[in-house]
């Protein structure tokens, strides 16, 4: 039997001390000049290509860094997406590097469609696909990401793909409930007829749908992503759903503080995975007394240092 | 000035003298055998670039056929993207051949971030991309789609840069209103307190988003999806989104028929691009007298049948 995503999650965050995942947004335009400049190398290179090829050796490097003191990683694919199917080969390259170092990751795709269509992503995200080579059909991973950000707009069916190849595979998903961006009250807070708001009642659908998946840690493989700018919003979500991790962004850089992010933990002091981009791989450009050429430990030391405010208000 | 893109594609409906859409979701177990033993041809060839030569063959084949009789295509990014980079090469292969050949296209990718990451994704797939090469930054179209589908859960700041680079480029959106899957209703039906339910709430927002990009025809690029399977919701969101070109899927294999999509059009018989896939593309697997080698064939006469279908209730 396949282990439990939550268990395998839980089980890094405590390893590793601390809940803190490291968003792997490459933009080109801050990767330092001497990754862009070597990347360039060879003769006949497309711009794309050595686009992405930047982005692999920048990301390598943060997270030869970073290995040994985060958890998790959260590549977000529009930055590679960018640079077409050579971006999409630098997404792959940074999953199983990832992999390969120990990391858990989660796919930020916020994928969402009609079933069929859903479980075509499933497949190639989290599961295995089918192929073909000479005469022989073949099986093999595809991304085989640990798991994926998806959007529940279309209701169960076009999430009940992903939950099959949870199941298994022992990976996970994280549904969009209420996020960090401004604007996510447009139809997230939106007051239905009888009670709640249209986040909440997304809460009570991601805890239905994942109800029947719990692990031995007490939380299960359908998470949630609540955004740090919305602490209130997310007490209440934590009560709704007391067996979903979170995945909460918008700490650092879009302004969510530590004591912001508290209500999405448990009393336990687990149940939430906190997500940093920009504030931790483009740290060299703000912590003093580092170089583009140490961009690398700059993130190590951004780390530690989100590490110590999250532990100054007890986590 | 870039034209409008609601211009663009009312003026190719009107001279196809229909609003099919065909849409290109390659499930490579039901491609030809005797393209699929080509792709397989070259040595050292990996499992997942042969599955990429494949799809493009097959879709060049249908493109070939249909071009001169449709249009718009809308290929499905999940049937790709399941074999990983390989697979993206065949994506933007396949939009590009599209183009090539004068069709409008429709990057069916339900995109959807926080506003700085949806920047990243409007600019890779309708607009255009900073990079660089050697010592001189380079800009250039990745996917250059005409148009992409996108979900807005996120609300406003989630949707902005997707109109940014429509109304610079000359492209266009279509945002999820009702979808045309079973389970639609989970979230979209809901009632609010207010009044209407989720989907027609989301039918205002897309029409206040839209209001200020209205072409010469009438119609603006910001627009709206809406399942053929829901013809009285469908009948509610025309009548809130006048201005809003439908995107209409679920024609055929989904379960709708020519009546039910009556209600997406406005009374000028406009305003409305009709979505079929497997019927179309897999035609030969049911359609009488045509060889898996007619598949081409097959599916052009599909497309004759269901122009007739329209044409049956007055489209």
């Amino acid at each position: 039997m396949v282990k439990n995503f939550a268990d395998r999650l839980i089980e890094a965050i405590k390893t590793k001390g601390n809940p803190i995942c490291v968003g792997l947004d490459p933009r080109l335009n801050q990767i330092p000049r001497f990754i862009k400049e070597k990347a360039l190398e060879g003769k006949g290179k497309t711009p794309t290509a050595a686009a992405a090829d930047a982005i692999i050796e920048f990301n390598k490097g943060i997270i030869d860094e970073v290995a040994d003191i985060v958890p998790v990683v959260k590549p977000q694919v529009a930055f590679y997406e960018l640079f077409g199917s050579e971006g999409v080969r630098a997404y792959e390259e940074t999953l199983k590097y990832a992999k390969e170092n120990g990391l858990i990751t989660i796919a930020d795709m916020k994928r969402n469609d009609i079933g069929s269509t859903a479980t075509a992503y499933a497949q190639g995200i989290l599961g295995e696909v089918e192929m073909f080579e000479n005469e022989h059909e073949v099986v093999m991973p595809i991304f085989d990401a640990d798991s994926v950000t998806v959007n529940a707009y279309l209701g169960w069916d076009g999430i009940k793909p992903f939950v099959n190849e949870c199941d298994r595979y022992g990976k996970g998903i994280f549904i969009l409930a209420k996020t960090s961006n401004p604007s996510s009250g447009d139809l997230q807070d939106l007051q239905l007829k009888d009670g709640p708001s249209v986040y909440e009642m997304m809460g009570h659908l991601i805890d239905s749908w994942g109800a029947d998946h719990i692990g031995e840690s007490g939380y299960g493989f359908v998470g949630a992503v609540t955004g740090a700018t919305y602490p209130q919003q997310a007490s209440k979500l934590r009560q709704i759903m007391s067996n979903s991790i979170f995945l909460v962004p918008g700490y650092g850089a879009q302004g969510g503080g530590a004591k912001d992010i508290l209500n999405c933990f448990n009393e336990d002091g687990l149940g939430a995975v906190v997500s940093s981009s920009r504030g931790i791989i483009f740290a060299y450009e703000k912590l003093e007394g580092f170089s583009e050429k140490d961009y690398a430990k700059a993130a190590r030391q951004a780390c530690i240092n989100m590490q110590e405010d999250l532990r100054s208000v007890g986590l």
